[in-house]
């Protein structure tokens, strides 16, 4: 979990609470029942939490505007299509992503804990935000789950011109015993596309690895992005080759549109639905191995690396999600501090949905 | 498949069937049973076929010298330890890890096709060569198929002094259709430790991406290496996370040795099991979609990017595996062009099995 992570320059403290509540009460407005409104919030503000602000809350505006102008409907019902055994496809119905995905994820915990390991895929879904959220929710019911989803293209392969996956993002988590949960969320790209943005909008170069230009060569002049140019994959063909098990895995075995076919949840028509894909993968530790077994061997694995020798002037050894956890339990504590950028979208979240962002943060 | 493709500098050109029954005969003198003899062989010998010369034919010796003093077991078994639906625990009792693999991964398919997905997790396996070469199997057999595994560490964490992972592999193959399996074979380095070597060997410096000195910080001095130092992950804490991943399914959930409790199977006690662990993974096409139509999406998916715009310059763009299945056919053909350090390897394996290599090749 470090794609996203950003210290805010000014920001404004939130307690979870408020943020779920003005989250879950500007979805309603638009038609979204109680239930799948939590659902959603609580995908959100959990991210929020983290401190993975690109994926959080700042999304609702455009959730919003989809539900508004119809291309996500909010009565739709996600519904289990096929399934067998140890797998499932669930159609979303262009419901809500975060329902869908929740669904997606319970669908294959059951399943796994019957069959050791499970794998659903899903069609009909958007923009589904973090990929960790749903992965999470495997290991705190025990077991190691697994998150993927496919996007419209912006990320290059080794030798193209411009975008031919999208940033992908898949995670994992490992339920940990007395550690919080090992977890990854990352995308297939060097870097954010938002980082990218964020150095035009400053006017500043960027490093060559981050961004191929017009002529499919690596740049370091951002002033053109996102119309111009696309990401370069991370670790090269690396990257782009795990972005085609996502794509394959979420976006053609689940029968959801592929790479140019997905539509952009930001800006293409919002009255058409976006038809992402996601895959999500779960295996069940407790029918396999003892838990308490392999409680022990993950947390002597955590452990070894908490003190493994640091390079100089390294203070910790962190597992993946371990930077986000602390993050969590201090936003639990003492509130979220939302950078400004997350202030203002709410701010027009809360006008789409006829709210007034001072009664609630 | 890409790490470790090389062009040789003098070469000899062998037939497939040539390789093959030399690397047999060899097994088969130091008491393997012909049919372990003939997977093994097919593994390696595949493998230099692809054109990735670290991981085929080469380690022979390495595998002969353990078969030799009682580390590996000629005449071992490897079974099923337990089991359920969709999931199964490989014991390799120090048999070939080869023949343990093949037998995991055929596990793993047949589970599969009755649940949809399958995992099997393998302990007490030793070096297990190409990870594609097991994903293969399953897209041979019209499957989605994983293969991954841990090994002693050599690759530092984001801030770590010294190594924390294995250079963990990790492989898929996708079926599709009119062309060969998509098929990614990476490791979670930025580089192969022998590139890191070969610099050395040639007293040159290399990018301060792909190791870390005895500080914990980027080096461009390989000199030290390979006792001193550590490979730095892929795209850093991407590689790192996607490492303790592999460990996790490979090691952990296996039962096997993880990180440093893996022994090295080059480098110590021959007649000690190393206890490598490795997961393999299934999800049969056909039971969650009708292959045709599976068929038809990924010839698109692979289609599309075959016709993509290309940077300046770049001739072709390839999907992973491409090359190497090119590669594949052309020494299916016209024999592997083997290059001259693993032909040396072949003259130490001969020897070891009391054998002439001229009576082969």
């Amino acid at each position: 979990m470090s794609t996203a992570t950003q210290t805010p320059a000014a920001s404004k403290l939130v307690t979870i609470e408020a943020l779920t509540e003005f989250t879950m009460a500007s979805l309603q407005r638009l038609g979204v029942s109680e239930a799948d409104a939590r659902t959603t919030a609580d995908v959100l503000v959990t991210t929020d939490a983290w401190g993975v602000f690109t994926h959080g809350t700042k999304g609702l505006r455009g959730y919003l505007r989809r539900l508004k102008a119809g291309g996500l409907r909010a009565e739709a019902r996600p519904e289990i299509a096929t399934q067998g055994p140890a797998w499932a496809i669930v159609n979303g119905q262009s419901a809500l992503a975060m329902v869908t995905s929740v669904l997606a994820m319970r669908t294959a915990i059951a399943k796994a804990k019957t069959c050791g390991i499970a794998y659903v895929g899903v069609r009909n879904s958007c923009h589904y935000g973090a990929a960790g959220y749903y992965a999470s929710l495997a290991a705190d019911a025990g077991l190691i789950g697994m998150s993927m989803a496919n996007d419209v293209p912006s990320v290059a392969a080794p030798g193209s011109r411009g975008a031919i996956t999208g940033s992908n993002p898949i995670s994992y988590a490992i339920p940990a015993g007395k550690h919080r949960s090992i977890l990854l969320d990352m995308s297939v790209a060097t870097v954010a596309g938002g980082k990218v943005y964020a150095a035009r909008t400053r006017g500043e170069a960027i490093p060559n690895t981050w961004l191929v230009g017009a002529d499919g060569k690596p740049t370091t002049d951002p002033s053109g992005y996102p119309q111009i140019g696309a990401l370069q994959p991370a670790a090269g063909h690396k990257g782009y080759g795990i972005a085609l098990l996502i794509e394959a895995l979420s976006g053609v075995l689940s029968g959801a549109s592929v790479t140019w076919q997905v539509g952009n949840w930001l800006w293409d028509d919002g009255t058409k639905p976006t038809d992402h894909g996601a895959a999500f993968i779960a295996l069940d530790v407790n029918t396999i191995m003892p838990a308490a077994e392999f409680t022990r061997r993950v947390e002597a694995l955590v452990d070894e690396i908490h003190s493994a020798p640091r390079a100089d002037g390294v203070d910790r050894l962190f597992v993946p999600g371990e930077m986000e956890w602390e993050k969590h339990a201090r936003a639990t504590r003492e509130g979220i501090a939302l950078p400004s950028d997350v202030v203002e979208s709410l701010r027009d979240s809360a006008t789409m949905a006829g709210l007034k962002l001072e009664d609630y943060l």
